[in-house]
């Protein structure tokens, strides 16, 4: 990374809260044309824009300092962690000063006992995954790329395991927050459960970073399973698929991973990590528990999918095995990318109660068959959640949006309309914020007035989740 | 109920607030003396402060069009669902009006297939379950009290099952909810999970009508297990049978419930219910999943309960057995109090990182002794809650109060230096507002600030839970 600064740049900007923050941080402040290109976009199709320089903080003390300056000058501040977010969400809309928190990848604790741990909002999913690996714990929510826990949890993360584990919003017990005005503080305690206050842990996650910077997270953790077996199954039809995986959350058997993969999707993984499954709508399932109640679970969900036309299942029970297909998992966007090569992907997600998602799985389908176009489909079907991803040719961008974003705009409809949310777990960013409206009706009002209470003066990521 | 209206208290008290509100709801507005006795007590020690009026509610629109009244002549309002709460969250400290929602009874309706369902907010827990019971489904959140499902979310109640259903944060999907200005609004989804907007859901739930009114829940539900068992464990040392209760945590076998009393308060069961439990501390499980599921869970923990001097497990399998136990562990402030006859019960709740519960436990039994009190203890003890009572003689409180409050500073105090929270399920009311500050620090002023964002002008049940 290009941390050097431009100084004529710099000097000649005449931008004194620029000078601030450079003599506060030194060779961690940036104004180079590469780094805040980097920063301004992340792996989504959205318009990036880069901030007029980065920073980059190594502690909450440190955060709260780059914080002050900036309030004082009125300078935007947009936290950024690993630039994986799908939604825009960190484009520096109206300028401003990217805070970039990687360098904050310190685990601080971890209790084995109580099962949980802190750590420094830059750490990675799989960073504190290897961290613990001797420990007999681990840390189960897994978007698709090896985000930031910060960021996770700035945008309500989940992933494969959310079925089993929850999301994000049930696994991070308490924060460290930098306030728009500079104060550092703590929310949520140790304890597994509380009735003292307002929950304010709870408002922080998701919130994008419009209220305020998250700069320490504790979260819980879980110990591995003493057995674990995977499997994969395919079905005649996207409706058999979509029935099994409903059939097994209403019967409460507790699937540690429940994905669905239509043969699109199968197609683009057969190609991209050298698997030959049958090119037809599949579902990959995982259990967890003591090794005779892993074999109930399965017999269970085996019957099911049996009676709903799936096939045999294939099973992976050795690790390697297993991780290889979690692994083809996680790079189902990368692998679905690869059937166009070139294009840019624009993945969005939509969550309904999962008695409405056959329906809405079959129409949005169907809708997809009349546009003509090739669109991947991903689901984490046993929360009711599933993803379509948009191939966008770059060079073709103003003739081809034009025919995505007409599915992209009735899928949110569809699922609204179902009772269900525009995203289950990519978040707004500004990608959606035009959906808000639809979703949340008069109680965006509050929204609005819990971010005019915390951040008076639009500071905290602006032009992001809230319309103002 | 004497609902009947003292005319001429209402005409000669010359306010228009009051006479707006009687012409809006006639014969469900009170100002008679035992009505509004009632409505200012909830079922602690703390001293009980009446309402100017009572008003019963029987719709969200109604609710709206009360809050706009009051807002209008600037006059608080007090939700009340049963008057079951624990530290003086219905007493009307600054005048004004309670608004009872016990008429809102209705179950709005049952979703099977998504396990959840809508409720106005004063039907009850024990009403919910009797509505549900042809249904295969269950609602497992169970404060000691039949209390309302709207008060129970605004205290964020929990119970004997929330070690494996988690509480009302987790159980919560959704809400309608009267605003501070007389909006309804609605918040949350029917989808399992959203990444999309503030989390006003989880800022309602344990807000203790302190930020608007709730009028419906939506919430999660489920299945009735296939095979439930019950037992009882006795131990020699309150040592042994807390340490398995950490050490089932630690191995993450998902009983259902597991619920420590101490020999003070199984003496007080048995004496109260007809129970002949040895004197000793006990614990209670429960076991939900299939046949073999429950076995295996069940001798896992039976091997941790001997290891740590657990007598042999004394079952309960028929349903009749199982509810007499439990009703019994509900019961047990009851069948505390009745070991000081005419004494009223002053319960107090800590919550601690289950690491830290047996040295809480140990350590606070040990300051009950020195005090030469006598004070039950029961816990929630998976979660890392439990729960003192305190009993007093009303006839002699300013005597004994001071007994027992520095037992009660200590015991908070303990918790908080272990990490802890100075309420686990019972909520902080006006009892318990000093310790916020301890707890929260600087995090308190963000409460301040979302609590002046959404209520200005301090009329949402004023004096409790946040230090203005």
């Amino acid at each position: 990374m290009d941390n050097s600064i431009s100084s004529a740049a710099l000097n000649s900007s005449q931008d004194a809260c620029l000078q601030d923050l450079h003599k506060l941080l030194g060779s961690r402040f940036s104004m180079s044309e590469s780094v805040r290109e980097q920063h301004g976009r992340d792996e989504s199709f959205h318009a990036p824009a880069p901030p007029e320089a980065v920073v980059f903080a190594e502690s909450s003390e440190e955060v709260a300092e780059i914080v002050k300056i900036c309030v004082k000058y009125k300078k935007p501040i947009i936290p950024f962690g690993t630039g994986t977010s799908l939604e825009g969400h960190v484009a520096a809309l109206h300028g401003g000063v990217c805070l970039d928190v990687s360098g904050m990848n310190k685990v601080l604790e971890v209790n084995e006992n109580d099962l949980d741990c802190r750590v420094q909002a830059g750490v990675t999913r799989k960073q504190l995954n290897q961290h613990l690996r001797n420990s007999g714990l681990f840390f189960p929510i897994d978007p698709g790329a090896d985000a930031s826990l910060g960021g996770m949890t700035a945008t309500r993360a989940s992933g494969t395991n959310a079925v089993r584990y929850g999301t994000m919003r049930e696994n991070v017990l308490g924060l460290t927050v930098v306030t728009a005005d500079g104060r550092i503080i703590r929310t949520g305690t140790r304890a597994r459960k509380s009735s003292a206050g307002y929950d304010l842990t709870r408002l922080f996650v998701g919130s994008e970073g419009t209220l305020g910077i998250i700069t320490e997270v504790q979260l819980r953790l879980y110990g591995v399973p003493e057995a674990i077996s995977a499997a994969v199954c395919a079905f005649d039809s996207l409706e058999g698929a979509v029935n099994t995986s409903i059939t097994t959350i209403q019967m409460g058997i507790p699937v540690a991973r429940i994905e669905l993969l239509d043969e699109v999707q199968i197609d683009a993984i057969n190609h991209h990590a050298g698997f030959d499954y049958a090119v037809k709508p599949t579902l990959f399932f995982e259990f967890h528990g003591t090794e005779s109640w892993v074999k109930e679970q399965a017999e269970m969900v085996k019957e099911i999918s049996s009676e709903e036309g799936g096939s045999d299942f294939r099973w992976a029970t050795r690790e390697q095995e297993r991780q290889k297909l979690w692994e083809a998992r996680h790079n189902a966007l990368y692998a679905a990318l690869a059937l166009r090569p070139g294009s840019k992907g624009w993945p969005t997600d939509v969550c309904v109660p999962i008695s409405r998602l056959a329906e809405c799985i079959l129409e949005t389908r169907r809708d997809i068959e009349e546009s003509g176009l090739i669109v991947p489909m991903v689901g984490h079907v046993g929360d009711g959640n599933f993803h379509l991803v948009f191939l966008v040719d770059p060079e073709n961008e103003a003739e081809e949006l034009p025919l995505f974003q007409p599915l992209s705009d009735r899928l949110v409809e569809r699922a609204l309309r179902m009772g269900g949310t525009c995203t289950g777990e990519h978040g707004i960013g500004y990608g959606k914020i035009k959906y808000m409206e639809a979703e949340h009706g008069d109680s965006l009002e509050l929204m609005r007035q819990i971010k005019k209470a915390l951040d008076p003066e639009n500071l905290m990521n602006p032009g992001k989740m809230i319309p103002l």
